[in-house]
């Protein structure tokens, strides 16, 4: 696998070119990032444990019928992903309410959003990824009606998998963050969903499983995504 | 008339019980604030003109259907309003792109949005306003579904009497603010419609005829109320 052209490189990601035509390869690295980038370091070893638990899940939704970008792992920390004409959002599920949800609006931590909560940013780190509505979404050209549509039922079907599946790890899915992006007229799952983008609570418990780890500073970030990236990919061999 | 117990103050009115059950006085006072209160002012004469305009406005509506709080002007700066029960939701009609929509979004001002964008924010000083989506305003219990649907139709409708009517002003409603309440089972439209509230354009020049004169130092705020009040209201006698 020829390793081409930066195409473009984000916060924990790095993207390049392949030497074939609408493949791209994405590299996760070992940066961590929180608060807007205020917070950042190095964790050795994050970067192959998002990318495996990445990898799982979009395997995982694949066999439930959801369309991904991903290809295959040519390494531990590499994926091939199909090239996408990326959509500059950022949707979020929310099951349960916490984080910025709850520093923003009136509602208490732990209250179950029944049904789920869908949150669509506006992915511009300049910007500070301000929330959209549909009518913005829609006059700002992001979206057609009928796209938005489609997003938002993804959005629904990816967290009724997702959600299923952590239950049975007792792993609480309380939200998780999605980016999609076009091919040939389809919308399909990109980017990752890795303990970075995903809100996950030790059922039961509350205990943080993720990324709340290392914003809040809970405990041994790494041990804990070691942890995670463990039961989920050894549930994997049952499969 | 009796004035009885203050009910509520905000930045530029107060509310008063009456010695009626159900009735309310609101004044209209000479404040005027912007950014969030960062900058305020007191402008001799304000109270009275966005008195008389939202009284103007309110009886248009009421003409055309669009239930009100509006009762009456029992004086110049204070208006009889009906008590409802509150919907801590400011809804913002926006027909053409300005102000904090393009301060936040990659959208340039004076784009004309067909349809209208609709926008909601949870009212709460502390808290800045925050925008909501649909799947917020459910999940926070602030309106239900139905509730949502009757008053985003309610925006549109208020939002096309007044875009007409200003029309025959030569003045373009670019956006305005609205606030809701709860009657009987019923969603009424309350506060005020008034210069501090809409933004106003003269058609054509984009001339600032409204708030944004105070909040940018654009001319003398008051010689624009009073102009827009006495157009407005000319406008009224023949009627």
């Amino acid at each position: 696998m020829h390793k081409g052209d930066l195409l473009y490189t984000g916060k924990a990601k790095s993207v390049f070119r392949t030497d074939m035509k609408g493949i791209l390869l994405m590299e996760f690295r070992d940066d961590i990032t929180a608060f807007d980038g205020k917070k950042k370091d190095v964790l050795s070893s994050k970067g192959r444990l998002n990318a495996q638990v990445s990898a799982y899940l979009f395997r995982l939704l694949e066999k439930n019928g959801i369309k991904t970008h991903f290809l295959g792992m040519p390494d531990d920390t590499h994926m091939l992903v199909r090239e996408l004409e990326m959509i500059p959002l950022e949707v979020i599920v929310r099951n349960i309410a916490a984080g910025s949800m709850v520093r923003t609006y009136p509602i208490e931590e732990g209250t179950v959003l029944e049904p789920p909560v869908i949150m669509i940013d506006y992915k511009d780190d300049e910007r500070h990824d301000p929330l959209l509505n549909d009518d913005l979404i829609i006059a700002l050209r992001i979206l057609t009606p009928e796209e938005l549509a489609v997003v938002k039922e993804l959005a629904h079907r990816i967290n009724r998998v997702l959600s299923d599946f952590f239950a049975t790890l007792g792993i609480t899915l309380v939200d998780f963050k999605m980016e999609f992006g076009r091919a040939e007229g389809e919308i399909l799952l990109a980017d990752e969903i890795s303990m970075d983008s995903m809100r996950l609570w030790e059922t039961g418990t509350r205990k943080s499983l993720d990324k709340d780890v290392y914003r809040f500073s809970k405990g041994d970030v790494m041990e804990t995504y070691a942890r995670v990236a463990q039961v989920i990919t050894s549930a994997g061999r049952e499969n």
